[in-house]
């Protein structure tokens, strides 16, 4: 396989293009968006695969439940939509015990539970691997989704929530040596908490498509790849000024420990489930007050859209370097 | 892993079960069905993995992928709906190549349009093992949708088409030195078309749905199993007379070639997907006339429903025994 995964995507979307005029968005965003009489349905599907997504020895069946659903939602929140039904299809192998196959389902339902959704079908089979495939569906407002697509030179960037810690919690999990010190710090065990359990930003993607975003999509695979790939879609460039990218505190405090580089992780590393949005300057201060006011959850500017391709990264000295897009990539 | 693969899903079941008053089929059918304002929308997801339901040098990856489109679009016609979306994650493997990976979304693409249908989006990823997971949505009429539980005592029991052709096709691609022969014979191709391109009862089912049927499913995991599951969720008894159980006539033509009892097949093959509906008795006669004026298939009676449960199969003597329900079980 000589292809990158997002030129894979590209040569497979080029083959599945279809002409229906119901299909708003298809594929390549974070989810597909169908017109369906009065209301729009939003539906996105993903793979989660033992060994390549997760370890089992590292994840506690029920949490994986829970992230499996959670990833999903994720991208179903990107398009500003509400979830409302999923799907789990699972591959079990040979040894694991009907607990495990229950801990997992209960961490399902749970995530269901907690996103107001009912799980409403799937399928069970065998494999030597353990491989979840969920599906969600969900609503949004006609004409409301919001694609990677529409960005304009003088939107501002924004992410919800802070950077890196689900790559530091990675870290964490494979530094057996440290696990014990970091975890004695005030806020060490949120790092391994932000790659075990994240949480899908519904409300926030919500609010940020009324809000007037321009673009939006969750940060699956790091700042700097899904950044680029929102360029890409909208044809447009990012100046990101890395002072203002918001690492996660504790990935700030544990770095040391772990000999990671904290603002490597906040930029390269995947799986934080926060949103990337682009919308207008004058917007930023007032709807970053309501996702505070409503949610808790910070909204920081970390850049703003101009004219070009790619991403320039502006350091604190005014200094500018092309930033590569050298996030997480499956075939990588 | 102790439990079957049915005593698994009934446990599953079980920990994900919903109150949710909008899901009004719940996991354990062929698909859920959803209330949604004017209409009812029908979802479906099945789990394809290499080495357990394909082997990648045994199918061409364009059949493979309008395979994988096919037996979900099964799941939407079992329910006596219209197949609308699909979505499909694929996990490849290091050693695929760019062109089967295209050839695989070329036959995907295919069977969408056969089925008028629109592929909207997915997920690519990495595995030591291909895996193919599909989603397919669709709709249905308010009140439409035919479940596996409203089988009552007196219905007769038919089927679509003829069965054990995807079991005889099965045999044959295992049987190196016997493949020769049997596609020398006029219909032997037939019995690898039947494993390798299954083509879902989309009319038919709706036509079966319109016509009466009180309970219908497809035929994935062979007749005698999937029967017992429609017993089982309708709290009823099969009678089947093996007389009129309709073998595929390729498979009654090779099985002396390949050493296999044509019935057996018939019985415990999977992968037909063909329709097994129940409907009053009275109605056969004239729903068969429709199936083959509009479709060219047949519509067979094989028995009835009684009180009990189980199936008790009846010889051609008049004999009764009761049938194991010995079809295909992934876990056993």
């Amino acid at each position: 396989m000589e292809l990158s995964e997002d030129e894979l995507v590209a040569a497979i979307s080029r083959v599945i293009a279809t002409e229906d005029p119901s299909v708003l968005v298809g594929p390549g965003d974070d989810a597909a968006v169908l017109a369906r009489g009065s209301g729009e349905l939003v539906v996105t599907a993903d793979l989660l695969v033992e060994d390549v997504h997760f370890e089992r020895g590292s994840i506690a069946p029920h949490d994986l439940g829970a992230k499996a659903i959670a990833v999903n939602v994720s991208d179903i929140a990107a398009m500003g939509g509400s979830p409302r039904y999923a799907l789990a299809s699972v591959a079990l192998t040979p040894d694991v015990d009907e607990g495990w196959a229950m801990e997992l389902a209960g961490g399902m339902r749970e995530a269901c539970l907690e996103y107001a959704m009912s799980l409403v079908g799937g399928d069970t089979n065998r494999a030597d691997r353990v491989v979840i495939a969920v599906t969600v569906t969900g609503e949004v407002a006609p004409g409301q989704a919001v694609t990677r697509a529409g960005a304009r030179p003088g939107d501002a960037i924004v992410v919800t929530g802070m950077l890196g810690g689900a790559a530091g919690g990675l870290a964490l999990s494979r530094s057996p040596d440290t696990i014990a010190t970091v975890l004695e710090q005030p806020d060490g065990r949120s790092l391994l908490e932000a790659l075990q359990r994240p949480t899908a930003r519904v409300g926030e993607g919500q609010t940020l498509a009324a809000s007037g975003a321009t673009a939006m999509m969750d940060l699956s695979d790091g700042l700097a790849k899904d950044l680029s790939r929102l360029c890409a879609a909208s044809g447009v460039r990012a100046r990101v000024h890395l002072i203002d990218v918001p690492v996660a505190p504790a990935l700030a405090e544990a770095a040391d420990a772990l000999d990671v580089d904290a603002l490597d992780l906040a930029l390269g590393g995947g799986e934080d489930y926060e949103l990337l949005a682009t919308l207008p300057a004058d917007l930023v201060e007032e709807t970053a007050t309501t996702l505070r006011e409503r949610f808790g959850v910070a909204l920081t500017r970390i850049g703003e859209i101009v004219d070009g391709s790619g991403i320039l990264a502006v350091d604190a000295d005014g200094g500018e370097r092309p930033l590569a897009a050298s996030g997480w990539d499956h075939f990588g």
